[in-house]
């Protein structure tokens, strides 16, 4: 049973963590298509390049290495992948790990002169943090971008995908010349830090992650009257926070009596009107974000939420309306894939957990056109996005030992 | 019996309200020393000298007007009043009704060349609305100022009071001559709308004030975890604002268990960090307004609202920390006023209800100089300190009679 090399991996995750490096906030700075953020793939070109297998760019900005004796039967490939952006102040593993331990099982494969019927390859997508909204370079890759979509594009700050892709040397319409056909990939397999606290917490060091949950995001307003908080009594208040108090202190029960322990329902966002101390609020406007890995469940949660929304504004005389910004559906790794994934882990006698994944992947784009499976390694704290991110390196080992278990057996037959 | 005239109370009104009127948004604009404020004050100086009134304006910007026929026994005066600014976008009738009402009894006395004990004296106070802080036009009379507070108090645009007022031609220090002395003052009398909804609901058409309630702030600060709001699972979240609406949700038994149905406890302003509808509020800082009529009952409310909220922060692993930033006592109006009131009603055949004011008025401070008292009359909706503010002629004539009973009997003896 061949095993990765973890120094080698080490080296290259603490090379790469140097692009983008802020010394102030030690954080790191790889928004898709900044200067740093084409460095990293620059450099993985050419780290590759010298380490002898083949690397390109793809017109999204995707970095694709490949790793083909000549000798397979098949065409298909195995793609091991994520990303190589990160959020601003990001960390060092968010993206970037599933990269470089998929480099790290190719020169594994390599050095054990391994046979396989496919050939690898390793993807470093473009733009997945969503910095111009979805995630750019996989959806190039499985075709779920229009002419329209890239040209409309842009960020918080009002600056342009196109603009910033023409300033890297990029053709924005090139990003279409990068999808792939189906059959030209036989399966893509993702490590990733959980960036939650579930195996942390439980002391797991494996996740085999079953997809992706759905989510929902509403817009709720409800609207009562604004009063001098001395002069209305309790009982004559229309009072807009009370009721959105009152529905955040039943959320529990909407998830005890329609939800499943994957559901999470969050209220992220509150704005009060007038929000004077002396003012009984007249108006509130909140977000309620729901999820679960089931969309049956979604709907049962999202109509338990407006039944007791309803309820509320009633016992309130409160006038309750709400926007459904957004629905997206789950995703589903492929059962298939989960089962590999498990099987290895056992091999290993690894403890491992199948859970859902609550945050977006490059993933879930894959599993409509190819056999697609999430590793999740423990995140300490449940940390991401900020730059006291971390895992262990011994989890980090443990996780690319098994992406090198699951490629090798999907690339043999 | 004597009774007012409401025509001439009326046309006093409608004229007054054109000062600082905007036509834009309807309201008046009479905040304290502003043109506007100070053309009312010259204003009333002069229609109540063409009356044949004594009127002048002491050092604080207070006007007096004075009917006095040289017969009183005693110098006593028994004194009618309310407050001449606005609050910006106000209404006609807060403040300027109490001063307007004590103008008409006055003219309604000589009219009828009733022979009292005590002169009559009506009080247009300055600056009662707080743009500067407090209420320094009857703090002046009353002697709670002092030359540091006067040199100090600045608005919210950081403009000085006295830079005002020496633009409006006033020596700040000269509001330190405007303190009385306690005997120079039989009683004070105020009439004033209620800018609630308790007696327009009820349908009861004079309130008698039995005191101001006292008031206390808070500034809560509930401190959590941010997590993303798709990874951590409901039971593993340290959600601040969950915190928040389990509080909220037991402002109702506080009341129930420790308060009267006099108190009140608002959350007017919550402010979450860090806002994302995808995070998991990991701080939220919120106000918590809490009043009654008993400081004793203030008390063992703040103390169940503390109670609660380390309860709270303990089932929701949340570090708790409040600053109260405020603690004023109730004051009381004096029961033999209280009295008079409700025996000249009585006589009247008037329904009235004993009521506490959750709001601030000038009388809070001559209570504790004088006999003082206060009579409300209904608010239309309860609206106030909005150009919609409104109250109906014939409560206006109603509490204008009532205010002319009390002050010819305190002054008859």
């Amino acid at each position: 049973m061949p095993n990765i090399n973890l120094p080698r991996l080490k080296e290259s995750l603490m090379e790469l963590s140097r692009i983008g490096f802020n010394p102030d906030d030690k954080g790191i700075y790889r928004s898709g298509f900044t200067d740093a953020d084409m460095e990293a793939r620059r450099w993985l070109i050419d780290l590759a390049k010298n380490d002898g297998f083949s690397a390109d760019m793809d017109g999204a900005g995707n970095v694709w290495l490949g790793y083909d004796t000549g000798k397979h039967e098949e065409d298909s490939a195995v793609v091991m992948g994520s990303h190589l952006d990160s959020v601003p102040a990001g960390g060092m593993f968010d993206g970037s790990l599933g990269v470089m331990a998929g480099l790290e099982v190719m020169r594994t494969v390599r050095d054990h002169e391994l046979n396989l019927q496919h050939p690898l390859k390793v993807l470093g997508t473009a733009e997945e943090e969503g910095r111009f909204g979805g995630m750019f370079g996989v959806q190039a890759i499985t075709g779920d971008l229009t002419p329209e979509w890239i040209l409309s594009a842009h960020d918080a700050d009002g600056v342009y995908l196109a603009d910033e892709m023409k300033k890297q040397g990029l053709d924005p319409m090139g990003a279409l010349d990068a999808a792939w056909q189906k059959d030209q990939m036989k399966a893509y397999l993702e490590l990733h830090i959980e960036q939650g606290p579930v195996l942390d917490l439980e002391k797991i060091p494996l996740g085999v992650v079953e997809g992706i949950s759905g989510v929902f995001k509403w817009i709720v307003k409800l609207k009562g009257k604004a009063d001098h908080a001395g002069t209305a009594p309790m009982h004559m208040r229309s009072d807009a926070f009370m009721g959105l108090a009152d529905f955040a202190h039943e959320i529990q029960r909407i998830i005890d009596e329609w939800g499943t322990d994957m559901s999470r329902i969050t209220v992220g966002k509150v704005d009060l009107k007038p929000g004077y101390p002396h003012t009984v609020p007249g108006e509130v406007i909140f977000t309620i974000v729901g999820r679960d890995m089931s969309e049956d469940v979604m709907k049962a949660l999202s109509e338990a939420c407006e039944r007791t929304l309803r309820a509320i504004s009633r016992r309130h005389r409160l006038h309750f309306e709400y926007d459904e910004v957004s629905w997206l559906g789950p995703n589903y790794c492929a059962p298939s894939m989960i089962d590999l994934m498990e099987i290895k882990a056992k091999e290993r006698g690894w403890e491992y957990k199948v859970m859902p994944s609550g945050a977006g992947h490059d993933v879930q784009f894959f599993t409509h056109i190819t056999e697609s499976g999430l590793i999740f390694i423990p995140s300490v704290g449940g940390v991401s996005h900020a730059p006291d991110e971390w895992s262990h390196w011994h989890h980090i080992e443990m996780g690319t030992n098994l992406l090198l278990d699951c490629a090798i057996e999907r690339a043999s037959t």
